[in-house]
């Protein structure tokens, strides 16, 4: 799983390069660039890839797709690292993009990412003839990805929403819903936007999906309990609102439900092998 | 044409107020629907209309491209004001975006204006079928408006640029270049998204981009004199860089040039005059 996982973050970057290369010598792509390559997991990106392959898809054919989808993380994290939202200095170890381009050209910069997200998902279908996106499921996928940044966006309103309620009127159910729009629905939408390239079936997409939601949550709880160990946290994580006990016992819950999922597919090794290890954060 | 710009006027108000309706009480959403609907002379929107038509197509298929169009308008309206960039307190007579809702609001607000704007043009392949758009030509809608979205971004850096450079540096081309970005972009895409909701030849869709440059160079320098007029500006525009006689004539210039690319249209009366009573700032 490591090799491959590996191998599809190699491919990603040079997909990466070659999507923000611009001639001209501008700063706002300098700044794209400076917050898009070069760092990351990959794990979105490599999702695409995965449910592709897995589905009997061309990874070629996905990969537009792929680094789509880690410009919106980008995108993402550069908008939430602003002083008017999390206001953080740093970002994987260096300077965040504000901090190191300024406030203006690090809105420009998510701006353009999010923006040319969809022209790289678009660019899926010029592709050379066998590899090329159906123009029908490039609109899907270009579908999915808005919703996803959507239901982010809104994810990212219930968290500063619950920023001003007491812990204990924030139901598990709450909690949960806001997880599944702020993590998981960019996480779901790599596997189901990977599943489409693969031109597969809608129970297929539903499968993708599942497996998707069931990741994020397991790993965004992970993550929480990660920050709860090393008291980073300030915020309202499950861990926090219902204790490490059971935080751990729905992280495993949740990885068991991408595991169970990953079995029903006919190679579904690396996505079950990525699952337990994402729970372990040892990628 | 006064008459039909107010009826597309009209069917565009009714488009953005379905695209935007939301079930849930989100603030976001709120900041969202503030800043977009129920304002804006909707040129934008009416181009994509017209140039449907005028190739031939069903006003109809244009219309989530024409919501859309307007989406990316009000999305740069909202990050244009914010505090980082022309920090402006009011617009079109009511408080900004960020002065009305904060600005984490304002932020979130432009994102999803921007995500949201390719999923409406996504969703013109779902109307009933003699008026949905070919996914062909919805994947071309959809490239074009993020190119424009981009081009549009890589303006304002230019115009931020301009700000640390002394006038007499800036040549005629430099500041064209800069208003054929910041300005020209999406204003020529709506031409060329209306066209390409028609179904048409290459050839029309060089003509609508043709129309829809100058047009946008016409209007901009317009709207250049009017502030200079009020001695509003402060910032590297036409006018004050090369004069009011020279900017006067080169807005004639590049209206007249629209006028006869409208000229060569089987219907482009709407168009003609649409070039010259924006030359005159009457609507």
């Amino acid at each position: 799983m490591e090799q491959q996982l590996h191998e599809y973050k190699e491919l990603i970057e040079k997909e990466l390069e070659t999507a923000l290369y611009c001639p001209e010598n501008f700063k706002v792509v300098e700044a794209m660039r400076y917050s898009t390559l070069g760092g990351g997991k990959r794990i979105r990106g490599a999702l695409v890839l995965e449910f592709c392959r897995v589905f009997g898809g061309n990874v070629n054919t996905a990969l537009c797709v792929a680094g789509a989808i880690e410009m919106l993380q980008a995108f993402s994290l550069i908008h939430d690292d602003l002083p008017c939202m999390d206001d953080d200095d740093f970002r994987r170890g260096k300077p965040s993009c504000h901090k190191q381009f300024g406030e203006a050209e690090a809105l420009l910069a998510g701006d353009a990412l999010l923006a040319n997200a969809f022209n790289s998902a678009a660019a899926s279908i010029f592709l050379p003839k066998s590899e090329g996106l159906k123009p029908q499921n490039a609109v899907s996928v270009i579908s999915t990805l808005s919703n996803a940044t959507f239901e982010m966006i809104k994810g990212q309103q219930l968290d500063m929403d619950f920023e001003g309620i007491a812990p204990e009127k924030i139901s598990e159910d709450e909690l949960i819903g806001m997880y599944n729009r702020k993590t998981c629905a960019l996480i779901s939408a790599a596997c189901v936007c990977g599943a489409i390239c693969a031109d597969t079936s809608d129970k297929n997409l539903h499968l993708a999906r599942g497996y998707g939601v069931a990741l994020g949550l397991a790993f965004q709880i992970a993550d929480d309990l990660l920050d709860f160990e090393s008291e980073k946290t300030g915020k309202k994580t499950y861990p926090v609102l219902f204790g490490k006990k059971k935080a751990v016992e729905k992280s495993r819950e949740y990885t068991d439900t991408a595991v169970k999922i990953a079995g029903k597919l006919r190679e579904g090794e690396f996505l079950r092998e990525l699952a337990i290890t994402l729970n372990k954060r040892e990628v």
